[in-house]
């Protein structure tokens, strides 16, 4: 069976910057021998991309630019991933929305050099217009409910329902993953329940007082589903 | 006296992530025994971050975003600086143009976490505009020469006089560097005659042949000076 | 039956500007008597909606922006079509593309005030996605075709037959249009042909040296289909 | 002398629509025969412009957009306002702001085609930058006041002082407005005697119970003083 995904979003929380960022990629390290079903992903702020590596290598950007390699000063070409250890890459987040031509770019270039795309949508509807251009996986997160700790698999289990079939009308083998508002290993269960093949989690671990404990907490539940 | 600066911008240049980035950063840290009075500064790709500071360590971003620390995805806030080994970062680059109050706000964030920025200007009155938010220095490049070998210090030397007479009728003690087309020694002291304090330079180091000898080129004619 | 549709998008040509937007506007008006089954809509820029309606009452604005009334300087808010005689919009166009999110925004206000909203697309991917916001229509046009006089319904056939099938497995009842490089009467019968319900022209008759000819040529020709 | 200018900003108030939008015409066209030494000049939503125009003949644009004429769809470029009956345009309102390079091209544009603009700007730095350019004039603005009802002239005289020093360092030929918060005629007249040639308003008369009789009061009072 293929792995249920976990995608730690660091944005860019000053709690990304400092020793946060640091403990959640040394406790997704040592996890990595207690999970047997469950990969974790951390989209990290590219400054810090070499220094987390370090650390833990299943890494991905939040972002990368519609452009291609050349006289482009502070964008970053998807192609550069190519030259890049990272795994992959977001595109399309909530909050660094795109034109559907600029993905299209983006998620050919990426997949062109080999690396991964997980497109990120609001809705179902905007998840099945993404299907067409075929990413490696697609999360569905409802903007109103980002950071609130609200989680979508309780408040808009229906986004989840929804954003699989109409993904999968399209094409039946991109896993889809929720976000918004997933605070608890219950909350991720309850996505993988509604049938997400995983969750995207931001400020839930980023921000949380105890980091390691918390990215354990949902790593473990959503591996022993 | 203080120094004459001699700015590597990377870009986005497919040799800006291979061997090439690698061995400018090799030459600026050899050639440091050789300068008296010029600064080498290297503006990387912002994934390369760390990487480049392994070998090089006066390395500035060629952009950050005007957001403050929170939940922005892909996106680099001014202030996170003060967590980055960086000494400071370009802004509003020709490449990456930002309206006023955008520039505003991160010339105020990076000097406020006590880091350098340089801002770029198309023109004298760009220029004279930015003076008044006082970053750490002005660089002038008129657009039309970026990349094309033509120096500005030869093509247009009254873009530098006049960008310097601009930007020192708000604030003498402003540095003013000169940009565009320069890609040789030659064009490099012509534009410290002409007033400039320096030079940013891109393609024609990144994309040499023998980048460490065309680095050497330009920063041993600069600092005969 | 529904009626065919005839969109003439003026565009920023400055043929729009001069005698040839009256002309095209007092040409549709006479063909009116004509036509039993086709409908010409006339896509103005903003700025000349009351002069062309003082000639022609089918109308539509090329673009309104996601924002509500309120301060906004140079925005028109979709909702504002409340209080203008047209009968729509466009959105989304190849020139003037949005995020999914803002074109969310504009079709629900739009439709709100009861106005039509024609949502365009490059391609079936982005018309599924966009059929599930239900604009009143969705036209897809190839942009590396518009403007180039090289029809879509010959050049790229399978981008009409595709899209249909796309918009139409999300929902039926929405019309699709074809658009990009249709020159003819014969471009916009192939087009119905191939499953469109209607055409986007542009530059064919805007620019056309009798732009009033053109327009009766194919809208002769599509109201005979 | 040359007139003191009132310019009246329409926005995107959903008054701009209603019959607000025609009283304000039909009033500053009564107030025409009353002023000897103030010009008021109307700066309405584009869709309006021809509507307006029937009314009273003082009339701008609140934006062009830096696009030449041709195939660009709900863009109006600069050089279109030859082919329109106003008197000029806005650009780079604090709602609308643009980089320097965009309002170069838009402000040459115009003054190229024998029209008038009004640039904005947020700052005396940022005004002294838009001098270089040339605009008819320069209004002055802080954002942090537009809307509030809390006058630019007595809550930051020194933005109005200072801006019009910023400009005429530059070309003391170019008249400076100044706005945000301008609410009353004491707050007109007191613009103009911190140096102001002129001021913008938008709420306090777009948004009024009583739109003629308060912008009676500001032309009366700025044309005794």
């Amino acid at each position: 069976m293929s792995d249920k995904i976990l995608i730690v979003n660091y944005k860019a929380y000053i709690h990304a910057f400092t020793q946060n960022g640091v403990t959640i990629a040394e406790a997704a390290r040592k996890l990595r021998a207690k999970l047997s079903s469950t990969r974790i992903i951390l989209a990290v702020p590219s400054p810090l991309l070499y220094k987390i590596l370090e650390i833990y290598d299943d890494v991905y950007l939040q972002h990368v630019d519609p452009v291609s390699p050349g006289s482009h000063t502070g964008f970053l070409p998807a192609k550069a991933l190519e030259y890049l250890p990272v795994k992959g890459t977001l595109v399309n987040h909530s909050e660094h929305k795109l034109v559907y031509r600029s993905i299209v770019q983006i998620i050919d270039d990426v997949r062109y050099v080999g690396k991964e795309v997980v497109a990120c949508a609001d809705t179902p509807g905007e998840a099945a217009g993404l299907a067409y251009i075929r990413p490696t996986m697609i999360a569905v997160e409802p903007p109103e409910l980002i950071g609130t700790g609200i989680p979508v698999s309780k408040a808009k289990p229906e986004i989840i329902t929804n954003g699989v079939k109409a993904v999968h009308s399209v094409d039946p083998s991109i896993p889809v993953l929720a976000g918004a508002g997933i605070t608890s290993g219950e909350d991720a269960v309850k996505s993988l329940e509604l049938g997400a093949s995983g969750v995207l989690v931001a400020s839930a671990i980023v921000k949380a007082k105890d980091p390691a404990g918390k990215l354990e907490e949902l790593a473990i539940a959503m591996d022993t589903f």
